[in-house]
């Protein structure tokens, strides 16, 4: 496997080993991780932190010019504040997990220019399978999506 | 002026005086700000706290119920990342300050039904004018644009 795409896993593994949400990515530029993260909901009450904004944050401020030639990885189709943070930036390729379990704003990615490509990789569709069957509700909070009881 | 756009500018206001990039934001729900928050890039190194997400970061973890029924306040136009949250969160309103001094996502929220009111607040114009003169290379970094000398 692609080690960015393992180190996505990785990633996503943590998060889950902590009680949180299984998404992770990590951001490249010219072959090294230049930040990584995992979505902290539950570890930190985040509502900002998903795996891809948590990357860009543990990536710290950088110019232009490195996002400019940056690959993203994430293990889940990224939503829509995830990919927003992808257009501010200008990351121009974009590796997916997958996208059976979410579908996120890729439609809007590629109409901007971006690069995704998809995996359909069977550890990423695993872990936000067995996720989403035991906690529903978590998963819906995080994806703005309403639960039945959600007063 | 609305009491929630003059807790907006305020943060803003905070922002500048830390040194930091003057952008505001205030949730309201019910009458009641449930999160507000400023621009960090400069007081904490942050990538992703512009003064929407740390308004929806001070909020903590809401009920998409909440979302639904709130209204955001910002001084500036939304960048994509932002417009991306409020997307994600079903926001359904926003009043911006101002888009004179920067043009964000607001089209894109329209066509996805978000009401979007914009002031063109005298106080919020000033104070981006201001602020771009004196660090157009800190304002170009936060909206992921290339400056001079960006190696």
């Amino acid at each position: 496997m692609d080690p960015f795409m393992h180190a996505a896993i990785a990633e996503a593994q943590l998060g889950l080993a902590e009680g949180g949400i299984p998404i992770g990515s990590v951001i490249v530029h010219q072959g090294r991780i230049i930040g990584r993260g995992h979505n902290r909901r539950v570890q930190q009450g985040s509502a900002i932190l998903h795996g891809e904004m948590d990357a860009f944050e543990n990536a710290g401020r950088q110019p232009s010019s490195v996002y400019h030639d940056a690959v993203l990885y994430t293990t889940l189709s990224p939503c829509s504040m995830c990919s927003g943070a992808i257009l501010l930036y200008g990351i121009p390729k974009v590796i997916v997990g997958e996208n059976l379990t979410f579908m996120g704003e890729e439609a809007l990615l590629r109409s901007r220019g971006v690069d995704v490509e998809v995996l359909q990789d069977a550890t990423c569709i695993e872990l936000m399978r067995g996720f989403i069957a035991s906690r529903p509700e978590l998963w819906n909070e995080d994806i703005g999506v309403e639960s039945d009881g959600d007063a």
